[in-house]
């Protein structure tokens, strides 16, 4: 098997061509430039030559064969059909004459200062189905190739899918189901289906000719045929520009992870800023650090104070004894960078900077300050402008806000104090166990990339979801994600979603907000389940750590209400799970429980009025039968199986099954009076997760476990 | 100006054509045959004419004017294409010929039984934009038009839009806008427009042809050809069939708001099946009469027992004293038919029927008994297999639940009793007030358009809600949602949306699920708010009747926390709602207010340590302007403003400007610690609708709103 057309590449002739462009100065390369990087990356494009007369047009079209297009070139007219300068499907010596003549007019006539090289001969392609390859330079993620149909009718559906460049052949043949409009490719009504190898190959190489040459802004290959026979792009157009970022310091991974477990489980901490002044952040942290229990070494740090909260306090850290791990400032902006170069000095390797009045106030100077501080020390940043952070494992509140002591396996995190607080009041109130959380703000140093390195290890932490409004660098992050994945689901909350949201992201943080259809793939690219919304943020990370992880696909509903079922159905296809086929041995068994007029099936309506022994009998059965990989429960409250009763059962009965190695996501939903919320949160802390008053929740959180199962391979399936 | 095209439509003549057609036993038209049936309704349709042999086409293709197509003719061949039985371009008397005899043999392949009776030749349409146009004949709703692209992408993306046959024009305009490809038929990249007004007046005759003839079993005008310059139908197909549904006695308007006020507002009500016996359900009905208040008679009926609770029991019906209202059934199914037979005979207007046992469990011959009884009598039958219904503003508790005592202006109703008990446990956690709460299980009689014309009176009644797996009869539901709207907001959730719930709901109530796609363009057709799950309707139901109507589209986010601000922008677009462009004057009053470093422009961001009297300020500010039509709040909790201080200055302000008369909604996403609970309660009690832990819910809450406003057509805009 010859090797894919991508594996050569031609990079000193795309080189030559570059060079020559940037010599002169020029962002948009000529058509016959176009093509001579198509041809060094082998992108099919058709026989062409530069005519700069009509008899020299004639003789090409002569050359390359009837019928021909003919396209003005020219470095200053880059939408050449708006300039009038394209006539395709020519197919005699006088029609070739013509067409010169008055593509060459419509040119001059369109911009009397553009340099008018010739006109392009080209062959016409072939027939196909039209479709678009092209990259583009994201803010966030950089260079990014994108594929979609081509046509009217997709650019106004904007049926579009985006990858990182280069992207591999599997991302690239992903990207071909990924489009709403996936089935033209397998063709439709006896249209022949795309070669899709072919078609995935053409995505490779351009994807790694943008990846190759940073220079590249854009590529775009528009429209390209695609039919069962081959690829061939009827257009290329090439931009150059962007500057490459500025190089920050990098860390490497056992870097990350040291210093990270010093900030997540230290032994000792100083309190720049500590006071016993009541309703002062360095109080309020002082108290916390106390009162949430932690047993490691608190070290208050007070120009004037002699002891804080009854410890000895510090002038300087300097004077601080032993090695702290973390630094904690509570001091007013205009004073955090003479304190943090006293850090550096003392060798702490975090300083967790909660004050505000830097980059979100428009003071980015004073920012970048603490940036270079921090840079020629080695130390980590975590901030500024954030509320602290928990690390519940370690009684560890090194926050202004109130300790929070419900170990369990969750790590959030949030860039927004706002949102923070929003997460601290719902995990008091589910009783959510977490792992640590942590305030992300400015994100001057420390960001997403470095806490999912952290918590990926963290052997506390089973799930990480954060809330982000921006990525520093998109890539460091799906480099992280990926590591993470394949060991614990990552939920993200992407806020600034929509163009407002994206607006008020801007106006927040500074931060340029990228768009959301190049988030939304990438994510999924790399494994990440993205929550739509704060609540389902929150709820998915409450019932991530408590679901087992699936082993299959077949998900199977029982339910006491018929129209509990009904909904649980539509959430299922919502949620992109899929109701198993029971076979007929399997019904008969569920049958044998349920009264006659109960409907056996997907889901298995065991009907309203039935004892505790009905679901007990059927929720066994469920769970005993290896072909059954999910249970999704309905409740329905009655007098004969009240709530807690219905709670208790299915809780001992999953336990048994637990303790025999039978493990199986199960979820619930109750309907029913309010003794339900009890018995929901008494099945959440074993092991089922439960919801009152809806069918949605819990089959969108056992659609999120799936979600994950799939992305780190767990079933098989793609994402 | 003339008329418009289908003013006059030549019945006489389609009449001809399908009586023709229906005595030969024949479901599908012939080509010609539908031609007829075109001309006669004004749809513009090719020149054409039926060849007999290959000369009589050569003529009348010299007739019609080169480029032709031939069409095989012949009533057993559906479609054409497939069996080989179609030529276009055809451009030469040879090729005419040609194509006849090809085409002819093509057809006696595909089925050597068919009868051939022709070729058509036909002029070829002019190029345009490819639409669909079609009616179908829909379980739920009867004749639907249909319009959309076509083509086979759009086949393949189901780009489609559906309305109630006939259309009126400015429906048939709403198509246009309502798929999701809409910009095509404005023009795009150059493309012209289509002709909007003879693109709708083909839309409304064709669904007028459909609703003439109710034989007319489908239309399918497809392609259509639209241009600037008109538009023509390519290929016309038409089937016949379909049964009329069985006749149902129907009640007036007058008659079902008597029963349903006798039924809402009793003054007497009878049990039959009262018991003293614990456990059972005429016991706990006769409890629940008695513990909700019932200010009414409550006359047991028991065989056996002398007195019930210690009230005189009859041995039948027949001996209650005075016209009771309402019977209550909670006697087994087979004793309900003589008992409902005994109320009829009473002059009892309803039986509310609680046993299960009839339709659901299969016995659809018992239940068709009791609705030939009640219909003999005039009875009105509500279920059976409920659990019943509540009137809370007459203290009234009909069912065997728990009494409900929270009084207020949301009706809702629901089919299956699970979901009723949602209902409950829902209302009574959140202490939603509400009107009513009504189970309609096997609809054997009175259905949702009953209850909606009802409620739509019922001045303690501010919102209905609905949960839904059918409607029986999907015309009479829009006929009383179109009453109803104008007056206040109806909720519909529409259970078995996806393939997966449709399936579940045919098992569970035996009734015919109808196409997910249908119902959502016909229930907002009219003017419905339909709620995406369960929690969402229970959510609608509580806010909608505490927020004011919005007097016009100008939302304003005001928030404390930056992060809940991106969050609630996202919020505002995925609702179909925009935040308003904040004019330089009031920016700059905004800006008054607020730290140098926090954000005017919309969100408000107040910053996060601001006290009570910024978020004062704020709102009152956004109270005060006229422009400003609504408010969303983001809370941040601080101890600077702790959570029930924002809530008690914001329901003092909202409380202050509505003594002055000015109302609008206000809602509000509370991010704290669990003490915003509390805070969020408080304030929903005082009309700000408020949530804690998500950004989403409020802002859907004031989306639903305003969705209902578009479509009461209190707003100006269109849905």
């Amino acid at each position: 098997m010859p090797l894919p057309a991508t594996a050569r590449p031609d990079r000193a002739a795309v080189r030559a061509v570059l060079d020559a462009a940037l010599t002169e100065g020029r962002s948009a390369l000529t058509a016959p430039e176009a093509k001579r990087i198509a041809d060094a990356y082998d992108i099919p494009v058709p026989a062409e030559a530069l005519a700069e007369c009509a008899d020299e047009a004639v003789a090409l079209a002569d050359r390359i064969g009837f019928p021909v297009a003919l396209k003005i070139v020219s470095p200053e007219i880059v939408h050449k059909t708006d300039a009038g300068g394209v006539r395709i499907g020519v197919t005699s010596h006088a029609e070739v004459r013509a067409a010169f003549t008055t593509i060459v007019a419509n040119a001059r006539r369109h911009d009397p200062a553009a340099a008018i090289l010739g006109v392009q001969v080209q062959q016409m392609v072939p027939a196909g189905t039209e479709v678009i390859v092209g990259t583009v330079t994201d803010p966030t993620f950089g260079k990014i190739v994108a594929f979609g149909l081509g046509g009217v009718l997709v650019e106004v559906l904007k049926d579009i899918t985006f990858r990182l460049a280069p992207a591999s052949e599997d991302d690239a043949l992903s990207m071909l189901d990924s489009i709403r409009a996936a089935e033209v490719l397998r063709g439709v009504r006896g249209g022949a289906a795309v070669d899709r190898t072919t078609l995935s190959h053409l995505i490779v190489g351009v994807s790694q000719l943008a990846a190759d040459f940073p220079e590249i802004a854009e590529i775009d290959l528009n429209p390209v045929f695609a039919s069962a026979d081959g690829v061939m792009a009827a257009d290329v157009r090439i931009l150059l520009g962007g500057e490459p970022a500025a190089p920050r310091r990098s860390y490497s991974r056992e870097e990350i992870l040291t210093s990270m477990r010093r900030l997540m489980q230290p032994r000792s901490v100083a309190v720049i800023g500590a006071s016993n002044e009541e309703g002062k952040i360095g109080n309020s942290v002082m108290k916390n650090l106390v009162a949430g229990g932690f047993p490691g070494d608190i070290h208050p740090v007070n120009r004037k104070a002699d002891d804080i909260l009854g410890r000895k306090a510090y002038k300087s850290v300097m004077d601080v004894p032993g090695e702290p791990d973390v630094a904690v400032f509570a001091i007013p902006a205009q004073f955090v960078a003479a304190a943090l170069e006293e850090v550096g000095r003392k060798g702490i390797p975090n300083a967790v900077l909660i004050p505000s009045g830097f980059a979100e106030t428009g003071e980015h100077a004073l920012q970048d300050e603490l940036v270079t501080i921090a840079e020629r020390y080695g130390v980590r940043l975590l901030g500024p402008n954030i509320y602290g952070y928990y690390s519940t494992w370690h009684d560890l509140c090194a926050t202004f806000c109130t300790p929070y002591d419900v170990r369990g396996g969750v790590a959030l995190t949030s860039q927004s104090g706002g949102i923070g607080m929003a997460i601290l009041g719902f995990a008091r109130s589910t009783k959510t166990g977490v792992s640590a959380i942590v305030g992300l703000g400015n994100k001057s140093d420390l960001d997403e990339d470095d806490l999912l390195t952290w918590f990926g290890e963290d052997p506390n932490t089973q799930c990480i979801a954060m809330h982000l409004e921006d990525l520093k660098d998109g890539r460091a992050f799906v480099e992280a994600a990926r590591a993470t994945v394949p060991k614990k689901p990552v939920v993200v909350l992407k806020a600034g979603r929509t163009s407002a949201g994206a607006k008020a992201a801007g106006s927040h943080t500074g931060a340029l907000a990228g768009d959301d259809a190049v988030y939304e793939d990438i994510l999924k690219q790399a494994g990440v389940i993205r929550a739509p919304g704060l609540n389902e943020m929150l709820e998915y990370a409450r019932a991530l750590p408590v679901l087992p992880t699936p082993k299959g696909d077949n998900v199977v509903i029982i339910t006491g209400a018929g129209g509990s079922g009904v909904l649980l159905s539509d959430a299922i296809v919502d949620n992109g799970l899929s109701l198993m086929e029971i076979p007929d041995d399997l019904d008969a068994a569920f049958k044998a429980f349920i009264p006659p007029f109960g409907a056996a099936g997907n889901p298995i309506d065991i009907t309203g009025g039935e004892p505790p022994s009905t679901y007990e009998a059927t929720i066994r059965l469920g769970l005993e039968d290896p072909r059954i990989h999910s249970l999704v429960l309905g409740y329905w409250h009655t007098i004969v199986t009240p709530p807690m009763v219905f709670a208790e059962l299915t809780a001992r009965v999953v336990a048994e099954f637990r303790a025999r190695g039978i493990e199986k996501p199960v979820v619930a939903s109750l309907a029913g009076d309010i003794e339900v919320e009890e018995a929901c949160q008494y099945l959440f802390e074993r092991g089922v997760v439960a919801y009152p008053y809806t069918t949605e929740k819990p089959v969108a959180a056992l659609g999120a476990k799936y979600r994950w199962a799939r992305a780190a391979g767990l079933l098989g399936g793609g994402t």
